[in-house]
């Protein structure tokens, strides 16, 4: 049968998702776990190969499975053979053609900016450390920028290899929680970095470096360099994967 | 002068607040970065010794200095010598009388609980995992009983040595916040461990384990052996101290 899970982590000890050669990522750590489990090879296959230091509390993976272990069961047993910052939060069968990638999808990203003169320690893992005053109602305006279609290539890093660049959001938010600032957008799909330039561009607009012009004319002209900076991976968090069935 | 800061920190990677041989500690790595600053020996003298694994968002501690930088610069000269962990939030100049242990004051703390079947592992540091549901009406009323005068003498562990286990507290509340139960309670004075006993007496009672009359008897009789166990320490942070003055 084929497994789906959906996977929570704190990213601060991971060199990211996917597996790598010479550093520790969650899919090598969680895909040995189903092994010793399980007792046979499993190849498992990520929804979002998420960078170093972000983190996720509903990434998705399947794999293919002879256990006889009920396949709401594999949660909790893989739990007891993970790291702590590492769990499964649900496990369930689904059809053998279900592939988490290319199914259709929305997902949804929240990216935390701490804006104070002095950030909290227990925030520094989990939000980027901005000290200037953000101006959240400019923020909010140029957010609305960018839902709906658009070529995202000016909002992507170059490791990217995709056949295409355009993607839909559905929505995009940015709210004062607190100390805190919330950058909420879900979309269709996200390229290499894309979640983080928008970030990046949008604390610009916030502290005051540039117009909202400027935001339209880098999504328009799909140019990188009229983007805004990636933002630190710390604030970013995959919230979740919703699939069409 | 007298110098009073308010200190924060992720008390995950330290041994507590209070300096001890061959482990370290957050007085030890402030006074150290304080001495490398201000080129002199410097003496903290803490307003509370929390516990390893206890976080703090407002500890105070005070030290005696001939420095000519101006009291309310040296929060910000010191952070930069110190890891991201520790924070001085503020720094500013008190009467040489001011003792923060001695003075009169208010202490606020809370206790954060993840009740949820999985614990997401980015609260793993910062609240105590309780995987059956707590019932928070009951705990709630168990919280009242805690309010006003006592000798808590019940909800304090061994290795206290004080003068005195009358304290009054304030105020104590427990609220649902998403996933999380938060118990906040103020009081003028809190003995060793004794809001980890209250937590986990309250957690007790939430699981139905304890009925309302124990909690009073334990109070009543001020005995250590009728109240709860003591919770863990990373559900516990020092939120803030409050002076007369």
């Amino acid at each position: 049968m084929r497994v789906r899970l959906i996977v929570a982590y704190d990213g601060t000890n991971y060199h990211g998702w996917q597996i790598q050669k010479n550093a520790i990522t969650v899919e090598e750590i969680l895909q040995q776990a189903l092994c010793d489990l399980l007792q046979e090879p499993i190849e498992l296959v990520g929804a979002s190969r998420t960078d170093a230091g972000v983190h996720a509390r509903g990434n998705v993976a399947v794999f293919d499975t002879h256990t006889r272990i009920p396949a709401e069961k594999i949660a909790i047993a893989v739990n007891q053979r993970l790291p702590e910052d590492i769990r499964v939060m649900q496990s369930e069968e689904v059809e053998e053609q279900f592939h988490p990638r290319y199914a259709e999808s929305e997902k949804t990203y929240e990216y935390h900016i701490s804006n104070v003169p002095i950030q909290l320690p227990t925030r520094r893992l989990y939000s980027y450390f901005v000290y200037l005053p953000l101006d959240v109602e400019k923020m909010q305006e140029a957010a609305k920028l960018f839902v709906g279609e658009h070529d995202f290539a000016g909002f992507c890093s170059a490791k990217s290899q995709v056949q295409t660049t355009v993607r839909t959001i559905y929505d995009c938010q940015v709210e004062k929680e607190g100390d805190e600032i919330c950058i909420r957008v879900r979309g269709n799909g996200f390229l290499y970095n894309m979640v983080r330039i928008i970030a990046g561009t949008l604390v610009e607009v916030g502290l005051g470096r540039r117009k909202l012009s400027t935001v339209s004319q880098a999504i328009e002209k799909a140019d990188r360099s009229l983007a805004g900076p990636t933002a630190p991976p710390e604030g970013l968090t995959l919230i979740k994967i919703e699939y069409q069935n």
